[in-house]
């Protein structure tokens, strides 16, 4: 039994989605403006913690409870060797997340985040794209389902993220199919394959947007055609914080190809994310402008893991750490601005 | 007694700098390759290690003693009417930070680093530098050794900001200056000024530069004369984490034009600097675009008082924690790139 029954069930919670707290966001600017500083001069910062009040609905926000999701899945796609590594890397990446020895492990201590790894049915790679959809409707939905409920409602913040090899081609394909422009608009070279390796990668994906051609106007069946299970979680992750006003800190190119449908459903549905950051990888920055989101950082990342987005949230704590621990002016008797 | 007896000595002493340890940055570069991550995609963060290493001379680099130091100091032009705020709001920010309440208090104790504020002879504002020199070589040169001294040879990393109304006007002057181009090129808004108050600095700046004209060509006489103590101290800030080959964290604008004329001098001058940030300060880009330094973070922040460059310490944090905490490919057994 999954949350969804049927894609006009998700389609229909896809379109239903709460508004964020207007007055409690207000209150955050009112209290900014009388800090000891310029105003507006700390900038994105004093704009983050707007944006966290306005979906948390506290003033101040809070950043105790932050949790990374990273969810992973296998590509059968990866069988046209659009990949610089092998599909077993996944799962071995997987294990090295719950060692600790990965990226994301790091990171998340960093930040004093929680990571929680969701691997999804990794012995059974979607279908190969190129022949077929990717995943039945079945499948989407489970996988959509379990993205869903793995967001604790109790979140102050959800940060996803992402491992599969050769999702940055499934990534590639959402994008273009959604936004157009063909394969080379939005494929990049992902882990680091060569120039033959990117021609062969971009044929595969102008392939299967022919092969899809029928379904590409409905963004829910081109999520489940061209995505994976991994993609099709974040989606429903994104989902369900929306649905409980959490706001979601976005990783990089294939966690913004695995929201986008949302986007194409409703023009507002990612108003609770922001873009932890720009990665390396060549589509990610042109599929952010579609999406109308401004990354936080541009480090030249493009590892993926969630690993972006998690620097992004010291970014938070700092901004939080500034609203709730200044001085006004009244308070420091310092002088205001002259008239 | 002044650390520099004379402008000649300083001189020598600007020209006399220590490389760093190539020898140890390699070796960060031999570990980053074997982490379980595809090479070169924590971009910018596998660069910021190594640059520690660099100038550390340690591998793993250490980030257990950061040190904020903000200099503060008042300026004559003011008189001009270039600051959206009065005089006396230096010295009231320096008691905010004395008191906590400031946005750098914040910011330093979330990056877990030492604040250290010098106020420098605040009741003894700089000269009006329309009129005569904002500095006899006396007052210069006690400045540059204040900041010079100020520096703990001890320090991992060292990071250096600024508080001082009108300071945007001299750094504007400084840059116009070393790199040309006039007011219109470099002079923004500082705090806040309006349209006339905008058009008064640059008049300001541009009277200034050409009753200055003849010690234009000479970057430390530009320094005294169109600079403050604060800038004057961050030089000698810089100067000394140089030859203790300690690296350096730049913040904003003024921070940037202060240590400008190290680059004219030598062009290698700041290979131990980041810039932590680009201000949203106008002249910010263009200044680190001369000074051949990439910002790390691009956050609209224009506060100074050190903020953008502190945040900036997260990042290097970060960075830090993937590259002493990553497992191997072979410690995690992850299969490496297909040849």
């Amino acid at each position: 039994m999954t949350r969804f029954a049927s894609l006009a069930d998700l389609r229909a919670a896809c379109l239903d989605l709460p508004e964020g707290h207007t007055d409690i966001a207000a209150k955050v600017a009112g209290r900014e403006a009388v800090l000891t500083k310029p105003q507006g001069s700390l900038g994105r910062l004093e704009e983050a913690v707007a944006w966290l009040a306005l979906w948390q609905g506290r003033e101040p926000p809070r950043l105790d409870a932050v949790e990374i999701l990273v969810f992973a899945g296998n590509h059968g796609v990866v069988a046209q060797g659009v990949s610089a590594y092998p599909a077993e890397v996944t799962a071995q990446m997987v294990a090295n997340f719950a060692t600790g020895g990965a990226a994301i492990n790091q990171l998340a201590q960093t930040a004093g985040a929680d990571l929680r790894v969701l691997a999804l049915d990794l012995d059974h790679p979607t279908a190969d794209f190129t022949d077929c959809p990717a995943m039945d409707e079945s499948i989407f939905l489970e996988s959509i389902s379990a993205g869903y409920e793995a967001v604790s409602r109790e979140a102050d913040l959800v940060v996803l993220g992402e491992m599969g090899i050769g999702n940055t081609t499934a990534a590639a394909a959402i994008a273009a199919a959604l936004f157009g422009g063909g394969a080379e608009r939005f494929t990049g070279r992902g882990t680091g394959i060569g120039e033959d390796g990117l021609k062969r990668k971009r044929e595969v994906i102008d392939a299967a947007l022919a092969k899809h051609d029928a379904i590409l106007a409905d963004p829910l069946k081109v999520a489940a055609a061209l995505g994976g299970r991994e993609l099709a979680a974040i989606l429903g992750a994104a989902l369900a914080a929306r649905h409980s006003q959490i706001p979601i800190l976005l990783d990089g190119f294939v966690c913004a190809a695995a929201v986008a449908p949302l986007v194409k459903l409703r023009a507002d549905a990612l108003d609770h994310a922001l873009a932890g950051h720009r990665s390396a990888e060549m589509g990610h920055g042109l599929l952010l402008e579609e999406l109308r989101l401004s990354p936080l950082l541009d480090l030249g990342m493009r590892l993926g893991e969630g690993s972006g987005a998690a620097v992004a949230i010291l970014v938070l704590r700092a901004a939080l750490a500034c609203h709730t621990g200044m001085a006004t002016f009244a308070e420091a008797q310092v002088s205001e601005k002259d008239a």
